[in-house]
């Protein structure tokens, strides 16, 4: 099978190297040229995956047309950039192929899942989202990951697993593209409480308190979107989130370090190579929920912590002198 | 409020700690005289809780007849101890002040829950279970922490509550006695999973799979004995969980890595001052497990790699590579 897959960030070269070395043919389309060039010359994404050495034929290319001669496409770029990238492929010509969305967050402008936007822009009726505990650090060397995949078409969703897995690789299937989608974007959110609450130099016993409280707005969330129940609580709620909020690799997890620890938005922001998708996340679940009266106090900590400059400190006191109360309610 | 602590491990030490701390008058009970001395005159508990000093008026005593006459009863020994040490209690009077267990585990002459032993012993109606993800170390530092206190007498359930909580100590209440008792002892045989995850040099995606797919073999066994969900998800089930599975603190978690390392239990047991009670757990959930055919294949690996001398990467491999699924089923 050929695959394509277009975005050479850390998670797009490590998924790329996941689907060459489980013997398929693999295009990475990397956006920069230079970028590319790099790859292509030291079998090493170095600026963004450094130390895990890529297989000889996996083959580098900025040439977006090859992308639509695959058989499936994976689209691995952060989500603020689905948008465009996605124009850019559909002016080159119809897509048939299947298309995996890696992207963990919404689209900020009509505040689309990745796989509506996806479908709504191509026309395409076999969009899949990937999700789970799969830091690409860690699939980069190997270590033993479980993943969902998501989509309505079940015969190309058993096909793609199929294909997809291999002994360190394990991949579930699903029906619930909007909960896998929504989940992957909330997550990013406790992330950056827990690693706030980390930056203020908090414990285990707070991070658990605010993962398991966090697990329960991220429920009350998906209720009103329709989520299943086994999705909140499966690889891509639960697992994505425990992953995200407990993991050095996590860069939501150390945003929310540095916001703890005080250093302001634009301070983080003007260092950081990488996306935070949870920067972003916030804003758009913040209205989400207002809009649908969805009470959220955590995700609605981590909104005032990046944009209404409150303190970290401040709103952990807050959250742990709320009235009490019993569990569940 | 009078309150005595029986037993001055890690958790009873730092619970006494936090009462006293909190304004009640609390009695603080060591079975072995030396260690009483050292903690009363060094005020910290160096064996077991190094580095968290002990307020002047917390009193040490080693004589059970002063637990007695105390308005609340907190039992912090381990669960194989429960038996035991309440028997010597009650051949020393009748006991009618509530009693709140901290202990993490089942019998295993009779496989009871700890509040039943307590209450088949005693003929108290007013038994409790504290849980949720409380590391002594961090209550012991005042960080954050967030705990369900779980029994049926909802009005000394409500006084408790109130005379419990801080700014720094939230306590939730829960009517769910049975699944508070279950998720704690289920916990601990999962952690020692994931530290054996950690000891083959697995990373944070490995974790995050067994946490996820070990809640859901918590609520296989839960839902066979009545436990709520509120519970499963909640601070005691998944809340203790996380914090177990992910923190240095944790002995259980501490146990799995050794034995992912290659040491045997024996060689592990050998040198180990505190219980681990997972390593028990593991025996007993297995037993009820089997009677009840229900499918828990990480707590049967880790019986398998405490029992069995299985290796620990052979038990991974075979995890991984089980037929794939669609996940909830």
């Amino acid at each position: 099978v050929r695959f394509a897959v277009v975005g050479a960030g850390s998670w797009g070269t490590a998924f790329a190297r996941l689907v060459s070395q489980r013997g398929h043919s693999v295009h990475l389309w990397a956006r920069r040229p230079a970028l590319a060039e790099q790859i292509a010359a030291n079998r090493e994404n170095t600026a963004y995956l450094p130390g895990v050495i890529l297989p000889e034929d996996l083959k580098i290319t900025t040439d977006l047309s090859v992308v639509l001669k695959a058989d499936v496409i994976v689209i691995a770029v952060p989500s603020k950039a689905m948008r465009s990238t996605v124009a850019r492929m559909i002016e080159l010509g119809k897509i048939s192929a299947p298309i995996i969305s890696l992207a963990k967050g919404l689209d900020r402008q009509q505040k689309l899942r990745m796989s509506e936007l996806i479908e709504t822009t191509t026309g395409s009726h076999q969009v899949f989202a990937l999700s789970g505990p799969c830091h690409a650090e860690e699939v980069g060397r190997d270590s033993p990951t479980a993943v969902v995949l998501a989509g309505t078409n079940e015969l190309w969703g058993r096909r793609l697993q199929q294909e997809l897995a291999t002994p360190r690789f394990r991949v579930y299937l699903s029906d619930d593209l909007v909960g896998v989608e929504l989940c992957a974007t909330i997550k990013n959110i406790i992330a950056i409480a827990t690693g706030a609450s980390d930056g203020l130099g908090y414990g285990d016993n707070t991070r658990a308190a605010l993962i398991t409280r966090g697990l329960a707005e991220m429920t009350r969330f998906g209720r009103v979107f329709g989520v299943q129940s086994k999705t909140l609580f499966g690889l891509s709620g639960l697992g994505d989130l425990v992953a995200t909020c407990t993991s050095p690799h996590s860069r939501n997890r150390a945003v929310g370090e540095r916001l703890g620890r005080g250093e302001s938005l634009d301070c983080i922001l003007a260092d950081m190579t990488m996306v935070a998708e949870g920067i972003y996340a916030a804003q758009i679940i913040h209205e989400l929920a207002k809009d649908r009266e969805i009470d959220m106090p955590i995700s609605n900590a981590v909104y005032r912590l990046l944009y209404e400059q409150t303190e970290a400190a401040h709103l952990v006191d807050e959250m742990m002198s709320r009235s009490p109360k019993s569990e569940g309610s």
